[in-house]
């Protein structure tokens, strides 16, 4: 047995899940104590270094408070507009949640004929398990606490990003350490009560469910599966929603704004530009939140439902059986500490330093979490047991354990670092993108595209190496905790990655506030740092994305009692390729609904520009909401096509194709959509920073491209454009298609198992 | 037994292989009347029905005589600056195929220590087979011939193109039915050569390598297989290179010709343009026929390969053994019906008939094939037999066999009108594209890149049905045969994708040799329907190439002895995944190449442009033999890479991972592989088509896009230039990927069974 005992982890886990939070609430207080009101004027004025000389006469007085209350304001239509959006979203997706659980009630009762006897166990036939009814029941029950626990997370993030944005505008006045701190302690907010807030609720539905089931841990976790599909479905519908929003009002915005009109991106004249503020918000800070909420779910359940038909689940070892809650617990303390390497420890005093500081949180996070995850496997997991490994049990060692959770981890890093290698401006690859723009867009969105391409191989090397691993040493298991792995510093992931929006938002707000040009050059390098981290964030949510589904994969696979899936049987194979096409016709919807709302949008501010007199020159306000509405009704529109693929795929194909064509399907869609993600990504990413390397001019190279406004900068924007789509919506958003599917077909494999394959058996 | 006796099948094979090349001549003989000399002057002056007033008073007498022989001349550059291209490169490649051949020798030698004794048979082991070093031996030879047969079937196709393209540019001045029949007929000499030359060296073959083994068949077909892997790794090479050659000049034509210096494509001040038109011929036709070629020998060795292992090869029923054979005699007997059709039985009259006439080629010749069949499976067939099914065998009947192929061919005529739906601007996909552009590149790029990913939806399904189809009435041997379907009217699919080229070769010369507009304007027409053809081509080399490798795939599983490839073990699933990245690093390789290549003639141009004086002013004749040089220098260089990946990979994995990653590899790379191919194609297509849209203002909306030089028109030409690389290298270049690794493993499958898999060994 473990070291620790039952009561020890009973007490860890919602520990360390409360100094999450009690973390993230400090963080949360030191950001609050930046003023968003005109008092701190007297405070200010001899630290406000960032005015030139023609700007602090002007400001002086009356112009500096106006400055902070412009903040204020744009602060707000910013947070009402994403909460709006929020709302408007939520309650579509909610009735959409209420209606799925229906169906999973039902389609999960009927499995038993909707009996309530106890029936004999699926894995254990000697013992007696709760009916398929109360499972039914349970995972109705999960799913929508899942479902919720991720608009909660969503939300939060969204909240605390647009209290933070406009306080580290203001915060750049002082100088960049001051607005990076400003900005990143915001991102911690987000990242450690998105993970503290996953893992209690897990928590207390796991104790709170075990008081039904008892012994039967075979029912209580088949149950809890219920909890990652809930967190994913809310993920889909976010990540495309969002998605959609905030890449039609940037398109839209940029297609007239800085192509047209040759007015600055994020200028107040432009009436897309709220929208595309409260974009970044709703898409890359909740939808990020609820992709990673999911994965961390998904993974955590996949882990535990082939545990509890493992040799943890069968002694009843309790602390064994929550390895990966305690994983992650020990991630929330690890992550604590390397948040105070950045806010505390050193300071941030130059822009060169930004980037390095960003990337030094990843490497220290990845280095302690080692040592974690070694206390946790050698005091919590006794040193042999068995793991199920479809259909026979697999004698494991906590050593091996131990490589299987530490693969994923130091996986994701590699991830990140080259997702950083093709998409910062500092390598040779954006360069060689960005001198591409020479001879035109063409060439440029040629290299991009070859670019993404390329930028597969090596992170898909680490997945296929960590699957290896985790695979060979603890089957199904080893690959869901390799996953945790990677997912064990997602408070620091995600903190870096919120950063980013948080740094873009306030770019923005110094624009429209009128702000001085020197402040913007701040908010920019936060944002360039951003864009790369962004970037990395991205891969993480892939790279584990693609072990949490292969994980989830396994799981099904287990429970519906396949016990090979031959590639070279028809129904496999077709699957396999039919599976394969998939992410493809999911891009193709989500790239054409940007591209069509962009449309939509790209009308309305011409109409705008148009029909306003005096807006060109400032001297009239445009109609921002009516920008607002078309992104918000495009998006809720749009998301319902490519949701209902993903949702009804695995239910069509399951119900009347059975089992093994949908575990091809899985597969398919697995190790094509990564692949896609992973590049549609990078070459955004790439775009993006080959773009703003024209607009820094930093080097001799850059600048025989530039200025703003030359020839190559002109096709360097087209790129960003296209990439727009595919870095934000299509690319991120399958992640989700590739996880949900499998997770859904975990959720529905007693059902397929019972009833599936309809076609054939006629 | 079957009806058709043994002698029977001995004189139909190669007597219908002799009726394709007599009427591949017959077709060479009529298009050769078309004089390329001055003297039909008088015979041509009352039919020259196309010259505007203007340039008929100008092209009287003296120059008359001009336009035909710059005709000559500029044809006679093309086909200068084409064989030399293919020499150099056959010359490059002759040295790698010797070099393979011989390791060929030495991997198939080893299996059993180079001994010189008769071994048991692998699948009937009380039978004594001829030894290892004997099919070593004659793989190595086969691999050769294969090699050969494609090297001529891809140079005559050349040939003829570069003979036929000035022909049809004369035939233009008497009407544009005189044209199409001329390019036509063009084609066809080159889909009749092709399909009659492979068969017959094909049946050769088996012939003489029949008289050493004997009884031996199993041995007799494996080391026939030899013949399908030369043929790929030529046209590996060929469309690589060829695909580099042709986009480099051609993107680097355009960036500097169209954009910077405004001047019409074509127009002969541009230095680049001899090469781009060279480009047509060693990509677009020679990489065609060569890969074409390839498919046929790769799905005729599958099907026999596996039937040598099947009751056709243990009962040594020698008709039905050929059955492949004999469908593709009957195919050249359907296609050469179907050709007079276009050829004898109607005529054009008007440019809207010309892309009817060629969609109804394909139309009669399914249909006609589709009895054809019928007739070879119920003469050649016994009612009952048995197929080896991965280690058993299974039953099927000859009905069931007779619809494995016909649900091949017409699968086919889906994806080919499945992908002309898609591609051609008379429907509502490309007119949306062409809309888009009203928003500049970026839009237009985002819904091409939609487009794509669309359009791969119902292909992808169609090729599953015939999968499932195939593969459950008759396993691997169904799929063989059913991609055998579908390129059994390979001789029309080949004669109507020629005359593509070839049509865009007429119009060029036209416009180099200084012809009327309204010539152009004809040619131009033929052009467009020969976009949309090329575009149809491509779907059928990529359904037939998912096939072919599929039952490729099965023969090497076969062969090596595995009887399951089943997802959940480590070893297939990291095979997988891998195997889904490959064609990421193989177009990101591709597409860099045309992108370096092009920017190299992008220098050039200029350089000529700034430096030759009175170039811009028509005084000064560039300096074509410059760019040739180039186009060429970065083909050769550029192609080594993606060409050492993928002949590459297959020896690696198998050697050092073993069959079982091996195989995960293959489907990996297969199912991923075919999507991007589509996709790749498709959206190129629908770009170039977009363009034409605008340029031909046939319609109130192409109207409201255009004219020339518009803004939309320059986003138009942006998205074409984009797809160039798409639609004409990487994605042709991923047919051919996954069909060579497949063959490879197949070929190297009884070293791998004995001596691969070293690192798991160790």
């Amino acid at each position: 047995m473990a070291l620790l005992p039952d009561l020890g982890t009973e007490i860890v886990i919602p520990v360390c899940a409360v100094i999450g939070i009690i973390f993230s609430l400090i963080q949360w207080v030191l950001v609050s104590r930046v003023k968003l009101s005109p008092e701190r004027k007297e405070a200010n004025n001899n630290s406000k270094n960032g005015f030139n000389d023609c700007l602090i006469e002007e400001e002086e007085g009356i112009n500096e408070q106006n400055v902070v209350l412009e903040c204020a304001n744009i602060q707000s239509a910013i947070a009402e507009g994403a909460t709006s959006f929020l709302f408007t979203e939520y309650q579509y997706v909610g009735v959409f949640m209420v209606a799925f659980a229906i169906l999973i009630f039902l389609f999960l009762g009927s499995v038993e004929g909707f009996s309530t006897k106890s029936q004999p166990c699926t894995f254990n036939k000697e013992k007696f398990c709760k009916p398929a009814l109360a499972t039914a029941a349970f995972s109705t029950v999960s799913f929508l606490l899942g479902a919720f626990t991720s608009v909660i997370s969503g939300f939060l993030g969204m909240k605390i990003a647009t209290f933070a944005n406009a306080r580290t505008t203001l915060e750049a006045r002082k100088g960049v350490g001051k607005a990076f701190i400003t900005a990143f302690r915001s991102g911690a907010v987000m990242g450690f009560l998105l993970a503290a807030n996953g893992l209690l609720v897990l928590y207390i539905a796991i104790s709170l469910f075990k008081l039904y089931y008892g012994d039967d841990w075979e029912g209580l976790f088949e149950s809890i599966t219920g909890y990652g599909l809930g967190g994913s479905s809310m993920a889909l519908f976010g990540r495309v929603g969002g998605g959609i929003y905030t890449k039609a009002a940037d398109v839209g915005a940029d297609l007239v704004g800085k192509v047209e009109r040759n007015i600055p991106e994020d200028d107040p004249r432009n009436p897309a530009v709220i929208a595309d503020n409260v974009g970044d918000n709703v898409g890359d800070i909740a939808g990020m939140g609820s992709d990673l909420f999911g994965s961390y779910a998904e993974s955590s359940c996949a882990a535990l439902v082939v545990a509890s038909i493992s040799s943890f689940g069968i002694d009843h070892d309790f602390t064994a059986m929550l390895y990966p809650l305690l994983i992650s617990s020990m991630g929330i303390l690890v992550c604590l500490i390397t948040t105070l390497f950045a806010t505390d420890f050193f300071e941030i005093k130059a822009v060169k330093e930004i980037e390095p500081a960003l990337k030094r949180q990843l490497i220290i996070s990845t280095a302690i979490m080692t040592i974690g995850i070694a206390i946790v496997t050698w005091t919590c997991v006794p040193p042999t047991f068995t793991i199920f490994n479809f259909g026979a049990q697999k004698v494991v060692k906590n050593w091996q354990l131990f490589l299987c959770v530490a693969v994923g981890l130091w996986a994701g890093l590699i991830i990140g670092f080259v997702t950083e290698y093709y998409t910062s401006n500092a390598y040779s690859p954006v360069q060689d993108v960005a001198d591409s723009c020479r001879t035109g867009a063409a060439t440029n969105v040629i290299f991009g595209l070859a670019l993404g391409y390329k930028s597969v191989i090596i992170p898909i090397f680490a997945i296929a190496i960590s699957i290896f691993v985790s695979f060979s040493f603890a089957a199904m298991y080893g690959i869901a905790v390799a996953a945790l792995g990677m997912l064990s510093t997602i408070a620091t992931g995600l903190a870096i990655d919120a950063y980013g929006p948080i740094s873009d938002n306030a770019g923005g707000i110094a624009e429209m506030a009128g702000m001085s040009h020197r402040i913007r050059e701040r908010t920019d390098a936060l944002d360039a740092a951003g864009n790369t981290t962004a970037a990395i964030g991205k891969g993480f949510a892939i790279g584990s994305a693609a072990l949490v589904s292969l994980a989830l994969f396994g799981a099904f696979v287990s429970r519906a009692g396949v016990s090979t899936v031959d590639v070279l049987t028809p129904k496999v194979f077709i699957g396999l390729i039919v599976g394969a096409m998939l992410p493809y016709w999911f891009s193709a919807m989500t790239m054409k609904s940007v591209g069509s709302a962009a449309l939509k949008m790209v009308e309305e501010v011409r109409r705008q520009f148009n029909t306003i007199p005096g807006l060109m020159e400032g001297r009239a306000k445009p109609d921002y909401a009516t920008c607002v509405k078309i992104s918000t009704d495009a998006s809720i529109k749009e998301m319902i096509p490519p949701g209902a693929l993903v949702m009804l795929t695995p239910l069509i194909v399951g119900t009347f194709f059975g089992v093994e064509t949908l575990s091809g399907v899985l597969a398919g869609s697995l190790v094509s959509g990564v692949q896609i993600a992973i590049s549609a990504s990078n070459t955004g990413g790439a775009w993006d920073n080959a773009k703003k390397y024209i607009e820094a001019g930093a080097s001799e190279h850059a600048r025989t491209l530039g200025p703003k406004g030359s020839e190559p900068h002109k096709a360097a924007v087209i790129g960003d454009t296209i990439g727009d789509p595919l870095k934000d919506t299509s690319g991120p958003s399958l992640n989700i298609l590739i996880k949900l599917m499998a997770v859904e077909s975990l959720v529905f494999a007693p059902f397929f198992a019972t009833h599936g394959g309809l076609l054939f058996k006629i």
